[in-house]
């Protein structure tokens, strides 16, 4: 098959518009997405330092990359890259190395934080220890350090690898669920006193646009799952938005767009609570004491009385 | 299994509240879910003139002989029913008749308004003449016979058998495909000049429970599919919103209460339009010849094309 745009070779079949893309269109098409985006949210400006979430995985090891290529020669934008080495034995040492590789290559300062030295003790640990689920300590802990992080590094930014099908899915969810106020929380750009302001670069592209861009730059893709990820829920989500997606192509974007046109409403309906600074951390949260902070009671607790 | 409220028999599980009812309990359910949704949102008041819309299929049956169960001893209250009949062959005259026969036993007056006869064709002969899908035609037409005869019967609610099934789905189907405006369209009780206000007392009840609902009191249940019936996404939407709701029972219901909670929004972002009198028709109309009237018009055109 031949590129719908020029006679060489296609090598992706963008479904939703019909079109055929050899490697150079392919490029130039998500790499315009991705600029679009960033411009409709004014995601990057002037004089921004941008924090770049890089797990080491797919999704934002791409972003990395591309972040670093469409804006890297642009003075007035810094990058530097963190990486929350949560201690899962096994699933993620591969991905920091990866990580600490990509950043060496694109000469972008990177920042490695693990609960461990944060913490005191892995995620491996706190799960032996504690009666939560994984993924909450995972996702209290991580996004914690993450905003620390890109604080005290002095970002203005803080950019997450989430793609189409991510936020599809999670806007979906919520609104199965009933959830309108989580819902709210996607909206992009909203800030938030001490809350490092997120970016999603990626809103924009289909996850396996994601994945065919990494290959075409020969960059270190990693697939493999977290041991400990479990969202059932979340997971027959995907499954339908996926097979929805495959007999109607484009939908997930319908689904943007509907999420879209009530964020108005939702501003209204939801409007940005004021944070206070943790008695004890002094890291911003709508409570007394910071979710993390009342975790790592909970854990030290359990410590105790495991030693006892 | 017994009921869980007394030592009967149960003929029912609910799997959302994990209970099982008797049938004396399950209809005691029933009804109580019907009269909390009609009390919700006033569907029925004093001095009110409900036309039914009793297509003789299973939910406007099971509707009816609810709303005269329910409400029918009130003297402040009256009720006709109107069916209309499009013209389906094989399809349509069994359930006429089981409206026929309904109304009868249960001493409503009753109303047939035919395709044929208000528009000089069936839905048959519409079908072979033009060149729009048959759920065009009958959704235009349906409702404009609904309407027009509802108002002349001097009904002040039009009620239909909509359940939470139905409800859900269209809800999703809109979300799904972008179309916040016609999500808006679901908004219950927003009152428009000419049209008279459209009551769905069953949409807290699941479509099983109808049909339960139905058996238990051996009302004449038609379980047959209009021939011309399409939706692929729809069907879809269906499909996923029954796999989903079986895995996680109460899911519908977080559907409906999701779409609640966004009403006060969408009122704003799709105000009421104002509509004015159809040139040719004098029936409701946002532009100046109404819906009906214009596909009325393009069918004749069609027929006098074939003719000479």
């Amino acid at each position: 098959m031949k590129c719908s745009k020029c006679n060489r070779r296609a090598v992706y079949h963008q479904r939703h518009s019909g079109k055929h893309l050899c490697e150079r269109h392919f490029i130039e098409y998500f790499e315009r997405r991705v600029k679009l985006a960033v411009k409709k949210y004014n995601m990057i400006e002037r004089g921004d330092k941008i924090a770049i979430a890089l797990s080491g995985g797919k999704d934002s090891v791409c972003l990395t990359f591309a972040l670093k290529k469409l804006y890297g020669i642009r003075r007035d934008i810094e990058f530097v890259a963190i990486t929350i080495d949560e201690g899962i034995e096994g699933y993620r040492p591969p991905t920091v190395k990866i990580a600490k590789e990509l950043t060496k290559s694109l000469d972008i300062e990177h920042y490695i934080v693990s609960f461990k030295e944060k913490f005191g003790m892995t995620l491996d640990e706190m799960v032996k220890l504690g009666d939560k689920k994984p993924c909450t300590y995972c996702g209290v802990f991580r996004k914690y350090l993450l905003n620390r992080t890109a604080r005290e590094l002095g970002a203005t930014k803080l950019a997450t690898g989430h793609n189409l099908d991510d936020e599809t899915q999670t806007i979906l969810l919520n609104f199965l669920q009933a959830d309108i106020e989580r819902l709210a929380r996607l909206i992009p750009q909203r800030v938030q006193e001490g809350l490092i302001l997120r970016i999603k670069p990626f809103r924009e592209v289909y996850e396996r646009e994601v994945v065919v861009y990494g290959l075409l730059n020969n960059l270190p893709l990693s697939f493999d799952e977290c041991p400990y990820s479990y969202f059932p829920v979340r997971a027959a989500v995907r499954d339908f938005l996926y097979e929805f997606e495959n007999k109607y192509p484009g939908r997930k974007f319908s689904v943007m767009r509907s999420f879209e046109t009530l964020i108005p409403c939702l501003k209204q309906m939801y409007p940005q609570i004021k944070l206070t600074s943790c008695k004890k951390c002094g890291e911003p949260t709508p409570k007394e004491i910071c979710q993390a902070c009342t975790l790592l009671e909970e854990l030290e607790q359990a410590k105790k009385s495991k030693v006892y």
